[in-house]
């Protein structure tokens, strides 16, 4: 094997990047406990030795492939939608890149570990659920801000973040990408689904203001008219 | 321990859903290859020989859990619905009945395995596959269905499937029994999320028939619409 790549270097970033999707398929294959170190090595194309250079040790690999995961879905989806004044266009537009990202964005393992493995305990564990609580946070605030500006019908932002979450994170589970489907229809016929139910059409209807007069009410008396309906 | 109860018995059937229940919790906790038999037959607080009255190996407890999933998804939900008439009043029946089991059904590991799980080969897994398919399946033809009778706007019916499917089962991964929402107002907040935006008032709008004329329409030049709009 040729010289290790500087640390910090375009190229160590790339291998360390090979590493940790070639680990992360190894696992999803083989399970966290019978994919040895000697096993990943291989599949890299290092020695052992060479891949301790790329990793600390099995126990933070896990760990390290989800960071890797959470790095590159706030690079490629919440960073690129944070500042977007309006909460529908918001969220519009993080489904559409999420969704890009799990169907075309990086390897289908990390995404796997990311969201079903529960191997990593405390501080680690502790550290990609903050990440991940972030994201439904973004998502439940932005929901809310909707509701408030009367930019959609009043919704409990946790069930709509949590909708939102399911239906996009669900199809790392079915999407082939040679399949009939393309990402870009799928992106659109998603977004159609869960807003063209949520937005107030505001040319047709009545004044945001006098929306968001109307959600403050039904807000209140919702959850009393919830649970005679519910009775 | 008391002699083993009659095969077939209420007895017997009871005590090897406790067996598959405990064995997918040790599963979830442990892993597959980490858990042994011995620690199931520990946790059922059986005999390694009383275990194997219940079961007959480790390799095929996997998919007895999967099967048993099944089966309780399929006497719950599928069974209850099947012969609903309307095509939306079936869906919307369908995704409070997933959503009631997948929130206060039963054991959660069951459902862990029966959607993560990627160990089972062969014609273990090809059963399950055909069986999870079955259930794609449905939701689809329903879905084409209402399109074709007008009751709801054109949608491609594998994504509306499996948005359905990613809302619904994605429940299980972040909600808690003991939280603020109560199953009953999730099932209602997740059908008027879902339909609220697919099903047309026929009494607003125009009659099913004119509604289903115009969908066919639709469908036809959606394609070359849809290429047009995304290039």
């Amino acid at each position: 094997m040729a010289r290790a790549p500087e640390a910090g270097s375009d190229v160590h970033r790339e291998r360390h990047r090979t590493v940790l999707e070639t680990a992360a398929r190894l696992i999803c294959e083989q399970g966290y406990e019978a994919a040895s170190i000697q096993d990943i090595a291989d599949a890299c194309g290092l020695t052992k030795a060479g891949l301790y250079y790329y990793i600390r040790s099995k126990e933070e690999l896990l760990l390290e492939i989800m960071s890797y995961g959470m790095d590159i879905f706030e690079e490629r989806v919440l960073l690129q939608v944070l500042n977007i004044g309006d909460p529908v266009e918001r969220l519009k537009a993080c489904m559409e890149k999420n969704i890009f990202l799990v169907t075309e964005g990086w390897s289908k393992e990390v995404t796997i570990i990311l969201h079903e493995h529960e191997t990593l305990t405390g501080a680690a564990r502790a550290q990609i659920n903050a990440r991940k609580k972030r994201y439904v946070h973004f998502l439940e605030s932005s929901f809310e801000e909707a509701v408030r500006e009367g930019r959609i019908r009043p919704v409990e932002p946790r069930v709509a973040a949590f909708s939102f979450l399911g239906q996009v994170l669900w199809i790392y589970k079915w999407f082939r990408p040679d399949g009939k489907i393309p990402a870009a229809q799928l992106a659109r016929e998603m977004q159609d689904l869960f807003f063209g139910g949520l937005e107030i059409d505001l040319k047709k209807t009545v004044s945001p203001a006098k929306m968001a007069a109307k959600n403050a009410k039904k807000s209140a008396s919702k959850k009393t008219a919830k649970r005679s309906k519910a009775a």
